[in-house]
């Protein structure tokens, strides 16, 4: 059985977590955002690859991102030389960016670093960015256009979006992206934020028609549990874009992409305005708490697909 | 009076840390060497101008260059990640490298990143580099040409040498730079290899002209003490280049652009044969030994150039 994930930061991260101990990593492939990516003084920053290597090598931060109890010699020293830093990054963390910016200067892909530095931290998933090439993410505000995380990180989110635009929509996909998606017996859309995680991934080349097509089954996990995201901004998002804050809204962006949508239980009354939307759902627990959690949320949205048996 | 010093790295920052105790620091312009600069993982590395910033504050590694006290969390884990890293660098050092190139992407000139950097660091000598324009120094060795860091940290500076090449031999000056040594009333060559930190400077536009018609007073401090360098190649590359390895070669090198040249206690004997070049030549203590040395060697050089009294 091989099982193809759409992911974007922490909440696929977990999700991909429980996964990987509830069937064989190998046989598990994530296709990763690069749509946050940044240029941070010179380095090239991945926080959602990093985010994914981190959690499944059994180091993310308490935050979910970073390496935990990563020390900041670095940091402090940049902001007492004068630097306005607002983003944090630990000294453990450098050194995956700096690994990440040399090999890329040295003329290897996104995806071959990104192969390097998994197998370096024993990491089994197969975790590909969606492209090599650079495709990032504006957020259109009342501010003006604003880099990602211009506006996630330095803003704190705090400044209402009116749409989002994607200058690097024409971007290749990543070799094994296509044949991860298509010949997946499962792709699952995970509880990531669709308009910043998995929007940007749909419109790289084929990946929405690959998506489409696909023979296996396709299924999506909302990221938004009783009107509220569970992590990062997909409610602040859907709000200021005027969309309803609920599972359904996200349930309609998948529309025609989806056979199945997974809710938690705490919205099994959104399953008949789901359903209308004219695709199968079920509610099931979805909160990865800790460790157990996260497999337990993993054997539960298989078992929703039709692949073994949900555990309470 | 004005004091102006084409520096290199360790030996030039040693004598202008006396310098700067012995006469006003903001008398005091550094023209620094900038052809041994790399680009280290994406960052802008500038290791003469950091060894000049790091001693004139007081901060610099035993070795003489990098932050003394430094950690070394994040090239650990550069290690560990799988980086067949030879260029060390501390943690706090890493600021300096981050915050230069985040500058520099964002615009600003090495001149002016310089600047912020000196003031962040409480020095008071007007540190310049040569130029703001890119200026690598290619060592040409029997194993082919190798960046200079390539050669000397990486090869230990273990292959002979064969010449040098500066495809960035037409690089412009950096704002400051020609008045600076045209203005002086006492331009110092400082005791810095001639190959590859002088010269470099040399052939930047304007630079040779400027110093050969200067109307003050110019001298070289022998970087070659009794047969051997005091610190880094300059032996090494002497002899494999064909040179005699003395004080009176390096004199041979800066003929026509000195007035006079001083040589150590040790190499008195060397004064006739210099003198016949055409140039003064005078012998004092030039070992810079602590703190002390530091101060007396560059009180025996103003007073050698007839600016004060020598001191024992």
């Amino acid at each position: 059985m091989k099982v193809t994930v759409l992911s974007g930061g922490v909440g696929a991260a977990r999700f991909l977590e429980g996964l990987s101990r509830t069937i064989e990593p190998a046989s598990i492939t994530a296709v990763c955002n690069v749509s946050d990516d940044l240029t941070w003084h010179g380095l090239h920053v991945s926080p959602d690859l990093d985010t994914l290597m981190y959690t499944l090598a059994g180091l993310e931060g308490e935050q979910g991102w970073g390496v935990r109890g990563d020390t900041q010699t670095t940091l402090e020293r940049l902001r007492e030389i004068g630097d306005e830093e607002w983003f944090s990054i630990g000294d453990r963390d450098l050194a995956t960016h700096l690994y990440r910016t040399g090999r890329l200067r040295a003329g290897n892909t996104l995806t071959e670093v990104t192969q390097a530095l998994m197998s370096s931290h024993g990491v089994k998933v197969n975790v590909l960015p969606v492209t090599d090439e650079p495709h990032p993410t504006i957020v259109r505000t009342a501010e003006g256009d604003l880099a990602f995380q211009d506006y996630f990180v330095r803003l704190r989110g705090a400044v209402p979006v009116t749409g989002f635009e994607f200058p690097g929509r024409d971007a290749r996909p990543a070799p094994g992206v296509l044949r991860a998606i298509g010949e997946a017996d499962l792709t699952v859309i995970a509880p990531s934020n669709p308009f910043v995680s998995i929007t940007p991934m749909l419109v790289v080349q084929g990946v929405r028609q690959t998506l489409a097509r696909m023979p296996g089954k396709r299924i999506a996990v909302s990221p938004i549990v009783a009107g509220a995201a569970i992590k990062g901004p997909a409610a602040t998002m859907l709000e200021s874009l005027g969309y309803e804050v609920s599972a359904t809204a996200v349930a309609k962006l998948y529309q025609g992409l989806i056979d199945l949508f997974v809710v938690d239980t705490a919205d099994e009354a959104l399953l008949p305005e789901i359903r209308a939307l004219g695709m199968d759902a079920v509610a099931t627990d979805t909160m990865m708490t800790g460790s157990e959690g996260r497999a337990r949320v993993a054997r539960n949205v298989l078992a929703a697909a039709g692949f073994g048996e949900s555990v309470a």
